[in-house]
């Protein structure tokens, strides 16, 4: 059984597709969310079904594999069951790999004030929140006021901030440049911050450095060594310095589903399960966890949270299961780095990979290739080229549309 | 000012640019939807944004026009004033295209266990019930709850209803068909139910009768003369007859907003405002009511509640103004009917157009290209083509995501 279909999940059944293994994929959702390109979403560029496929479509052929949409509330390794929400489901192995959720470091009460972007819901939120707040000061008599209502700060300078920072200066200079009458959209204020000393902490530094820079360039300001001590609903305050802004969002930490003690393994402080070099629960041989919920030693750290990690645990427990069956023993997991790639707006980016420093528009190809390449979907892939070359060439963005929640300018 | 950025108010606006005239467009979206491709949306086959064109793009460089999101609450013709949620407006002129909502004729309760077709969150509602119902027979393990959970009743045959009933069917036969492992999703039940004796009512008879054959041919079950007595979670009451059924979704009647009671004019049963021939209130001049909110009368009835009528209304209303501005006495509104279409699934559709009447293939392709001509805005249309295009080539729907809401499965 395998819990959760985000890459690791899912490569994970892929690698499964033996007659002789019946598979039960679940996964509270009924869609594969391809998250490296969710900030897109949050800024308009694509449309959630341009980003997500049925993962009943992508297992309709694999004959082995039964889906089923529920929440796990629970895991009972005693008995090797599952508790769903709706129900039980008896295990042999399993497989978790249910990803992460947004951390605010013990303030709980942000979340309201600032969103973090990690499900389709999330990222429709921000779209709302970013395109009412253009629509508020619009409407907005008080000319003092104006500049908090176009203030947008990002908590968090690591790829997704740094995307979705990149994506909001070009919504704020192209997009939306000349369909406003009282206000200036190319006068919005996008504020990046971080804690650490520099943006892309995970990235060596002089591509850091050029990342900030690109930043820069299109109007972004970087805010670094920036400790967050409140969030509410008109602004931000870093220590003694208040920010007053309508739109915060957050990008900054990740934390386990709550459900995850129920596995009974040792948890790092993010509640992230510290697996064995194999993937499995120290305790238990048939349970393996993979992908953001899986704390995997390598070297003097830890294997990190992204796409291309998940990836490969998912095979190699997709390849334990295997040998496990064949009575052999189980192989311990090394992360291959493949490099790194975050994207800044239109046509810059910056990359490394196998001690190749990229930055600038090379990088940025690179990264377009990249992520087409790995969209589950040919329809997804055909849609996701042609809105980025629409959007590329005529400053549009095809998904602009406030849904849901509060549509109301609101002063 | 004009209110509402529907048909009418659209193609009123675009009619009245004029660099003396100073337009305000107010509308409770940032968007103009189109319509009659809405139902598409509710089924899966197309994306919110296929459909839907944000209107400062719309207006972008019609540079006498302001946009403003906002959301009336009344309006007061004596002072002229528009009274939105968040402040007061002057006009002078005012063209009133808010449209309609839907009515339960008295019956508000069954809102809730029968959602209507107006909005796009109207159609994500409804295509995350129709998605969560097959994926709650899935995982029931009481064989006898199976076929309520597969039962969809559509109320009212008119062509949201017809076409909504195909694409259920559609759905059924052809795009889950197999991605279920214990339930088998072409023994899904779609029951088309009216109260009238035919379907598509407004339609010449032949054409209804056609509809229908087509209908069944796809595996759609009509029941006319059918009237509903009682909505509730479990099914739909027709008298004495009670279906078991767990989704149903209504597509019978509509209604004013209730905010145009402070047009303090005469109204219809549904509450429709009764407009002079030229369009105009009867005792306010300079207030024109166009589309699905107006009661044009024509002959011996009223002009339809259709996207032409709205969209010629606005033109005329437009002219009107112009006449108005120049001194020249206005000129009544008279409706030339262009003909009727609805589609049936794959392939099929019943049409008339001046006398002719087709059906068939021939219809349907008719339909594909007026509704890809009339949609606004280039992205759109492409991307319309492209996801028809690959869904009738594939048999595959892009948008199958059950996004918001309950998405757990609940027996």
């Amino acid at each position: 059984m395998i819990l959760g279909a985000g890459f690791g999940g899912l490569y994970a059944a892929k690698h499964l597709n033996h007659p002789s293994i019946r598979i039960t994929l679940i996964d509270k959702r009924n869609y594969h969310l391809f998250q490296p390109l969710l900030y897109q979403v949050a800024t308009a560029g694509l449309s959630p079904g341009d980003i997500a496929a049925p993962i009943r479509s992508i297992f309709s052929t694999q004959k082995n594999t039964t889906v089923i949409l529920g929440e796990v509330t629970s895991v009972d390794t005693q008995n090797k069951k599952v508790i769903l929400a709706h129900g039980e489901i008896d295990y042999d192995i399993l497989i978790v790999a249910t990803g992460a959720t947004h951390s605010y470091f013990g303030h709980n009460e942000w979340a309201q004030h600032a969103p973090g972007l990690k499900s389709i819901e999330d990222a429709l939120e921000i779209r709302r929140r970013a395109l009412i707040a253009y629509e508020t000061a619009e409407v907005e008599t008080d000319p003092e006021a104006r500049p908090a209502q176009l203030t947008f700060v990002i908590v968090g300078a690591g790829p997704t901030g740094v995307e979705l920072a990149g994506a909001l200066a070009e919504i704020s200079q192209h997009t939306l440049a000349r369909d406003f009458r009282n206000i200036d959209p190319t006068q919005a204020r996008i504020l990046l911050l971080d804690g650490q000393s520099r943006v892309l902490p995970t990235y060596p530094p002089d591509l850091s450095a050029k990342a900030q820079k690109q930043l820069e360039a299109i109007g972004v300001e970087v805010k670094t060594n920036a400790h967050v001590t409140c969030i509410d609903a008109t602004g931000i305050s870093l220590g003694d310095e208040r920010i007053a802004a309508r739109t915060v969002l957050w990008c900054a930490g990740v934390a386990a589903d709550p459900w995850a003690a129920s596995l009974g393994a040792p948890r790092d402080r993010a509640g992230r399960i510290l697996v064995r070099p194999d993937l499995t629960l120290p305790d238990h041989d048939n349970v393996y966890v993979i992908g953001d919920l899986a704390a995997v030693a390598q070297g003097e750290g830890f294997v990190p949270g992204v796409a291309p990690a998940a990836i490969q645990q998912g095979r190699h427990a997709a390849r334990n299961v295997l040998r496990t069956l064949q009575g052999k023993p189980q192989l311990d997991f090394r992360y291959v780095d493949k490099g790194s790639l975050a994207t800044i707006g239109r046509a810059a980016a910056v990359a490394f990979w196998h001690g190749f420093h990229l930055s600038g528009i090379i990088a940025w190809f690179a990264w377009l290739v990249i992520h087409i390449f790995f969209l589950i979907g040919f329809r997804n892939r055909f849609s996701v080229i042609f809105n980025w070359a629409y959007s590329y060439l005529t400053f549009r963005k095809s998904a602009r549309l406030i849904i849901g929640g509060n549509r109301k300018v609101d002063r």
